[in-house]
């Protein structure tokens, strides 16, 4: 226990104990955060009266010391008594005595690390849009190229790679809305709640808000230092981004796989094996798709940590706190490294050429039997379906079938037009501009995707200079204040 | 397999297989949305020429029998097969047949579940909002009953009860946020991906998504039907009411203990021992408690169906979609509980003469050290500290230290005038008056907590109505337009 | 609440909230247990004189005639106060008021919930053993037959089907084993118990316990009633087979994908698309790699319910039994489906011709550079690396390079011999005859592990055999107990 | 990439893809380890014949070097290539290069996981089993001090503390039992099972396996490599172990708290407030409550990362093996903590006396009526439950009841001898001697669950000592074998 806290209610001490509670290693993250907070409030307590300018001034230059660099000593129980614990050495014991007055650790903890939070969540932001943007200007290359789309991991239907880049470039983009979201309520002030019930001095806490940056107060004290549910919001939008992730990290080991072979990735990014020298193993991709896994498994454990724990400050947040670090710093460098494996990804060539890939025109094909021969498309799909059977027991790819293979299978006539509009769905690169809705492979409508959504990223990219433009006026507006007392 | 999937590509089919791939017991929940996702895209496929006005109309009186009420019957995959064979049933093969055309289980099922999900959200959102009002209305009885503040499960300070009660009520409103801003984007539709890659016939998708009363489209095709973070986002989003609810439940489960004696719980909410006749157990409360881990337990469970899944549809997704209706049951009937439970607590008049108990008025002691003597912060706390070490010793109550005990306790001379200052804040009814700042206990700042609060219920009430009545002016705008095909 | 509970402690009561905390439904599957558990206490109140022969004759006779049907109904808290109610009514007040005495809910529930358990856990085994069985002899029909085996989903080196199988059934012998030595923790007997602190009366709980089939007894009676760590074992044991399924699942997903074409599913156990006529899905396997996280998950869920959680019966626990229930009858209709399908599943014929498969010799290549050149395993691994790179630029397969391109490749001579020594182990049936050491692909350390195994499961039937035949005869020692008194 | 990997198959390497995959740093606890199992593939090498006698013995000479400690250095994938090349620039190329035949990182770090792993589950082990015996002395000086008994946190019937205790300690008996289950598994060998084939140099793979102690083989070479259900298990017997800690540490918070007051935790295992000064906070307890949700949330964790992962080994197993490393550290020292705490435990003296707690003798009046007066239990239940609700209502205490009062209480005539058995049951402290069946808080029973137990845990105490002397003459051997090359 820190000398300061020694003497009075608790007879007996132990340093065994007092590591086994200490925060001290995960204290770093939010260190400087803290000497913030020290400031705001000092200048609080003066507004209010409760301490002198003199004893404000001195703390104040004190605290400044320790913004870059907060010297971390085993023994301590956390960062905020170490920090009492160094302004006291420089002040005195009467000025430095002061420093806690009318605030608790419960609210100068919740509030550094909502600081921190708001800066990580917006590092996240721009993460997942420098990886769309990734994601955008290779799509922009592959408008035209085929790809075959999936269903339970069967080739369902042609689409192109750009469309298929888009449909996780939309999900990262959701992710993005979420993070900025949880921004929003994670920048509010809980900043003057004391221990839980506020304080006697007539502290303004708005006025710390605003020095500090938030947009707002978490208004009721005991709720400010009690609840963390912006914590179980932040690690679900992390949980949520890393679920995203994992699934693209599957599609690319999948594609690059030797049997399938439609991705080839950077040899950079690729690791051999240590005995088998043919190996390419795409050990990155399978890194992020295990440390999702351990981002997504954050929440419950916070969750657990929450269940059924009482009202009020209770010590168990202190272990939730790391969590979100965990999942931040995890998410920012899977990110980063799928954003620059991605960029070097090459699609195999070939793809529309596959045989057995010309299966994949299928419905295509009864769409054309509905709209030339005016059959029920249910009927179509069943005749269709039954040819792929016959021409899969007959070893035949679908172009090796002759008019009379599809009369047999279709069980219907064939005219010549017929059987011209299944050869034209046979060529997938043609097959792809059949396409006609919204939202489609049509190289039209992902063009036009590309277009919307390059110029979202930029918006939003821009707003979040913004956000950290005006972050950064707070806090300066925070030291001129410090100094002008 | 149903029927109308036979005598294609697969030649054989397995009752024990198609039961256990099986659907269509929790496809009751989706089947009316089901039916109305039908209406809507035999309506588009009519305005893009792909069939016959006259076939349409047959669907659509076929589709409208079905709207009250599907009859499910075993051996079939799921519900979108068995409205295709009822509706085929009602208008023959070739009219039939044309149902599914240009689209696929995968956009319909997942735009079904949307449209529940959206009803889900409301009612849970409907649900919070009750339950605040009735913390809202206990709290104005309660604005200055005296009410201990705990931290670490021990008492820390006094607050009044209604102090509590609003901070359990802000968490809910956060969780109501949440739950609207998961509203918002679980309201767009897919209809009209198809498969996964929309369709080559000209389907107005933007017409489809606002006869469904949709705000907008998922508009890649692809992420349409092979993302599922939005019901990850539902999940996290319940989730975190459920932790909020286990911890009220838990704090009353504290509080109505025998031991500690605060709150009296309703008898008609309380049960007895089968043996042990002197009992009043919380049974719901704990059931709360142990259901709110069922909830949060399904964000992980969906995650990790999800996780490294490969893009585009895949069955996995089916068992998510009934992890989200357990889910909202389960916290709507809790909320529902809660509520009736909570507007018939009864406190414990007699808390502020509880003897240990006044001990919570140690920080404004320490205070009154700072403001009337001009002592540092840290040595009141010390001094009061050691106070409360020799009073516990001796076994005395505050109230009974004589002046000389404070002395001798505090390491000081006490003026007549500082131990009136002490004896007041003992009585701790006027204690939660001296609290100044902005949320906190003082009787002032939660009345005033109270009034903003019911208004801002009543507006988000009123909003709640408004969505649900512009989603039913759509509903019936498609089925006029299906009327008037 | 049931009127036999009424008029006690608690003035009121609500059929809300009673059917808010009821189990009843729940309880359908502990009915005919806690039948039995009463019969065994009414025994054991006889023995202990504490009732008289002839009341226990007459509970003993109501007893009987609900050990095969209890009836349901609503309003009544569970199972076990609804067998005193149905009791009561047959052999009236006086009598039947006595049914309850020395015993409560709480110990007679734990009870009842081991019982059912421990006939889950060897029902859970007899389905590992009859999957394993299918592995088995699937095995020995493909002890020669060339296989892909996999690291990082890349084609690493030759194996056989049989040697794939049995890595499988190998997981699943363990969770065998894990499965077993769970049933010996929870076949242990909390019965007498009480309410936690056992009773007065002098009853034998080693009698009931052998009455009841259990091999022995929870003796602290707070133990026996407060802890479920039974339930967290078991359903872990659950959630480890149920990994090892959803890998299994996965594993045949991925081979029978139309880009790899290594297995071929049977048609009964794939389904078709509603749209594409061409698909094929592995729909069961799917469905069993999603319920596989649900088993997983029930663990967590559980976990959770029991964080912190006081000590003694809280009602929490309740909730905690159906998510045995889910986890084990999940494992058993997925193991059961699994063994059906892997019993039809067919092995692509040409593997051992595929081109890009030749390279999974590498490995082989190298090791006989060492054992031919006396060339150091590093030098050779590199070089044969250096060649498989060249290789691929070139577009060749490894057979047609010549001993030139090898010459190149490697960056040394290659003899004759070499070369001829190379192209043998391209030649990938004879490869896995190259492999010496023990539990290897090689086709004489493949049929020795299936003949072992085959051997152990026989045992392990008759081991499960014998288990069950012990519990019927102490429970038919317990139906003719009763019937003598 | 490591330059001994460089050159062959793959053109480039990046440091930040390299760094991003390193395991470098979770390596140090397996390094060691490593080192050995390099040692023991050496020996079997030479013995196979496959590497000389001479080249064996500059390969051990080197290994010997890194036994105490291997120097980690940035810029390398993990520890394997690490020892490659730290012997290798110590013996040349030539005969370093053969340290790798006939083996792979995949079975090498599985090995040497597993042999960390058991070392680390014994160590578990004793730290419960230390638990044991500080409970285990405590009870002993507490078979007569009464405890109360709770159910759903109400006061529920009297017992002694020792029960209590005991009923902590046979929980953590059985996570004994589990951990040394999983101990007996996780003992098993891998090695000798290269990439996932085994190899064609006939190593001896019983001879590995003995040298480094462990009792048996993995067999299956895929199995041995490509499996972690030995993680899974690990995991979740620490989870279970983890889940009972929760409770204790719960269960201990509660009865400090200063509105129960029934235990006192020594003042070096307390904190005070920063700001209030009376507060004594239980923290460490709360940070074991924290920290063993994050023991049972690697499981999930773990769990996720394997669902639905290819068989063979993937890389995402490498982050699997932290998680046991942090489960297994984490639980040491908490269970070390908690034992410390517990020794100093004070139980509150005057327990017996609380007028409140009189009501936990419900129970036993009732039992008094159905064993003096042959009333029938259900009767007698309802009675005392109407005279407890009655005294409540006059705030009565039960002592304070007159016959008459109980008289109208119960609605039955009573007379002096019930009178004197009712009063003698309001004795709490001869109440807990009433107890008779096995198991109970009776003394005689408590002190022979002590006697046993203690028995027990010296006999588990001297077999793991002995499991970790066997292990110890293994290693010896391998050294000795090594020298004798």
């Amino acid at each position: 226990m820190s000398s300061i806290l020694r003497g009075g209610r608790l007879a007996a001490t132990r340093k065994e104990a007092v590591n086994f509670i200490s925060s001290l290693h995960d204290d770093k993250r939010i260190a400087h955060a803290t000497v913030l907070v020290n400031e705001a409030h000092v200048i609080a307590l003066t507004k209010a009266k409760a301490i002198s300018k003199s004893d404000a001034r001195k703390l104040l230059r004190a605290l400044r010391r320790l913004e870059d660099w907060v010297p971390l000593r085993e023994g301590v129980e956390d960062i905020h008594v170490l920090i009492e614990e160094y302004v006291t050495k420089q002040v005195g014991r009467d000025v430095g005595g002061q420093l806690h007055l009318a605030k608790s650790r419960n609210d100068q903890v919740v509030t550094a690390v909502r600081m921190v939070l708001r800066d990580e969540l917006l590092e996240v932001s721009n993460q997942l849009l420098s990886l769309e943007n990734v994601l955008l200007r290779l799509a922009s290359k592959h408008l035209e190229s085929v790809f075959p789309g999936y269903t339970h991991l069967q080739p369902a239907q042609p689409i192109s790679f750009a469309h298929y880049l888009l449909a996780v470039g939309d999900s990262f983009l959701r992710d993005n809305e979420r993070i900025l979201e949880t921004h929003k309520r994670v920048n509010m002030s809980p900043m003057g709640a004391g221990a839980l019930a506020g304080s006697s001095f007539n502290l303004d806490r708005a006025l710390e808000a605003e020095l500090l940056g938030f947009e707002g107060l978490i208004e009721n004290t005991l709720d400010a230092v009690g609840s963390r549910d912006f914590a179980l919001e932040a690690l679900s939008a992390f949980s949520i981004t890393a679920s995203d992730l994992s699934r693209v990290a599957q599609d690319i080991i999948f594609f690059s796989s030797a049997d399938v072979g439609i991705l080839d990735i950077p040899d950079e990014f690729a690791s051999t094996s240590s005995i088998m020298p043919q190996k390419k193993n795409p050990d990155p991709l399978e890194i992020i798709r295990a440390r999702s896994a351990e981002v997504t498994s954050n929440f419950p454990a916070a969750a657990t940590m929450l269940h059924g724990l009482p009202s009020g400050y209770n010590l168990d947040f202190q272990e939730i706190t790391p969590l979100m670090w965990h999942s931040c710093d995890t998410l920012n460098s899977c990110l980063k490294i799928l954003a620059q494996l991605i960029s070097g990804l090459k699609l195999e060539k070939a793809i529309a050429e596959r045989d057995y890939l010309q299966y994949i025109a299928a419905t295509e094909i009864a769409n054309i039997l509905v709209r030339e021969e005016r059959i029920p498309f249910r009927t179509a799909h069943r005749a269709v379906g039954h040819s792929m059977r016959m021409a899969l027991q007959q070893k035949k790819t679908l172009s090796e079938l002759s008019p009379t293979d599809w009369e047999r299978g279709l069980g219907m006539r064939v005219s010549k037009k017929m059987f011209a509009s299944i050869a034209k769905t046979l060529d997938l690169r043609k097959h792809i501009e059949y396409y006609r809705v919204k939202g489609s492979p049509n190289p039209r409508q992902t063009e036009a995707m590309i277009l919307s959504r390059t110029k979202r990223v930029q918006l939003l990219f821009e707003e979040n200079v913004h956000a950290q433009a005006k972050l950064e006026r707070s806090l300066t507006k925070l030291s001129s204040t410090g100094k002008k007392i």
